[in-house]
């Protein structure tokens, strides 16, 4: 019952030796879902064990290089590794003529399919759906057209324990009716309802990704009581100005967004290139927001049921 | 009075963490000149120490992902790092559009300057030179329009020594012309010729860049008698059928080309990613020519005066 985000890349801009870009890769229950892809993602994989081959599903920010210039190479390393499955990418309507342009120039004809979902919208969109996970866009306040992305389990059903269905001989064909929350009906079973039958549902959990972009209290709504937030610190308060005018966020600020959505922890990732320890971000976070945590490349943040 | 050749990247098709794929630098008395720049260039530029921002002309070989991947992200670092001189990029066509088109939707409006010089003969031809170098193109055969590229140094002048000046008193107006040979004429010079008055002119050093290819002799009249070959070998002999289907060479077929070239020095590189080791590479082509190194990331090879 996985719900786990491994962290690629935590830096911006442009990669250095100890940190790379952009770039998550979000296991939902074996759900493999990648964030961004910049540059080097694909040793990133290599190097802390990811499984290329499942994932399915790339979401795609914006069109910044640091967000997504690894992805064509990841695209014909599924080719030259025999891919059969379709992949689904998401993002700025762009990236599907620079994919396919780049495709097109090396004369490359895919063994697998890509189906391209084109991300136009200004307000938030539901683009992914299975029967168990929701992705919705969260728009930013970037320089450029960008979407952060919220990773929503969905409603879960109440349970049956064998306990209950062994003290109250539950027949099989009332279970499914049950775990939609419907009370018994029929003969025998007039003293009873749903919560005497079943357990409650477990939690559903959540994960929301937002970056790059410029201190906005509109993504509050969006991202009430997630479990996760990641909120990207480019810069510390110290700098807020640039954060500004540069559209990025400092670490204070990203721990503001996180006591006002009330989520339950906070990672901070996206550092500037100029600071070579990170150490500051968290310290600087802690002092508004306590549960928070500086990510680093190689990191793996597992969200409990 | 540097030819110096750096390895950013000897490995082919996909990054792997032990070899990049195709990127070098070669280093002409303090002209940087880049050859190719896959996925990942930026790192090893950092890794090995190499001058980022000395890089004046960057030649893309073909476009395959392997070969240039790595181009707009050394773009858009060279534009965050404040260049102002022009960068030349000499390729194949459709990568003017590729830059330009990612470049346009990252809404970048980069700092310096980009002269795109397209290639698109499939004949030798001169593709720059300066004062002291010319760099031409070498046709190659491969699946997708492909050119390799050689670096010659300008027939140079012949040598005055402070010792034959001292010796005849030669007079300042009169240098030019006996370093370009020309016999000293006026009076009192009736008895002497060029040569006794001059030192000859240091040799011209020569480096032929060949990846990717199939073994073609046609190279062969391009390529004569150069310092230094390097000549992809994606293979070893024994799967010589699978080097001509995908259009590639093995080390063995490197070292044919070497032999009937006449250069003096074998380099190999772009091995595909199933051999762990590349022992083998420099022992079947030692079997054919003697003088052969098989490359790694991070070598430098000299060629001296």
């Amino acid at each position: 019952m996985k719900f786990d985000i491994t962290i690629l890349g935590c830096g911006s801009a442009t990669p250095t030796l100890v940190r790379n870009p952009t770039s998550q890769v979000v296991n939902i229950m074996e759900r493999y879902m990648m964030i961004d892809c910049a540059e080097g993602t694909q040793l990133q994989l290599r190097k802390y064990k990811v499984a290329f081959q499942k994932i399915d599903h790339i979401f795609i920010s914006h069109l910044h290089g640091d967000h997504y210039l690894g992805l064509v190479g990841l695209i014909s390393s599924f080719h030259l590794f025999g891919r059969n499955k379709t992949l689904h990418i998401y993002g700025p309507v762009e990236l599907e003529r620079i994919i396919f342009d780049q495709l097109k120039a090396s004369n490359t004809f895919l063994c697998y399919q890509i189906e391209f979902h084109a991300l136009i919208n200004n307000s938030t969109e539901l683009i992914f759906q299975d029967n168990i996970l929701e992705v919705h866009t969260i728009p930013l306040n970037h320089r450029i057209y960008c979407n952060g992305f919220l990773f929503k389990e969905k409603k879960k059903e109440r349970r049956l324990s064998k306990e209950l269905i062994t003290k109250y001989n539950i027949p099989v064909e009332m279970m499914p009716k049950l775990k939609k929350g419907e009370d018994p009906i029929g003969e025998g079973w007039d003293d009873l309802k749903n919560k005497d039958l079943t357990l409650p549902a477990q939690r559903s959990r959540s994960y929301a990704f937002c970056s790059d972009t410029r201190y906005s209290e509109s993504i509050v709504p969006l991202i009430q009581n997630v479990d996760v937030l990641y909120h990207e610190s480019t810069f510390l308060d110290d700098m807020k100005d640039r954060a500004k005018s540069t559209f990025h966020s400092t670490a204070k600020q990203a721990a503001m967004i996180a006591i006002k959505a009330n989520v339950n922890e906070l990672l901070l990732g996206h550092y500037s290139a100029r600071y070579l320890s990170i150490v500051g971000f968290e310290k600087e976070a802690k002092e508004v927001f306590a549960n928070v945590k500086a990510v680093k490349d190689g990191d793996t943040i597992s969200i409990p049921l």
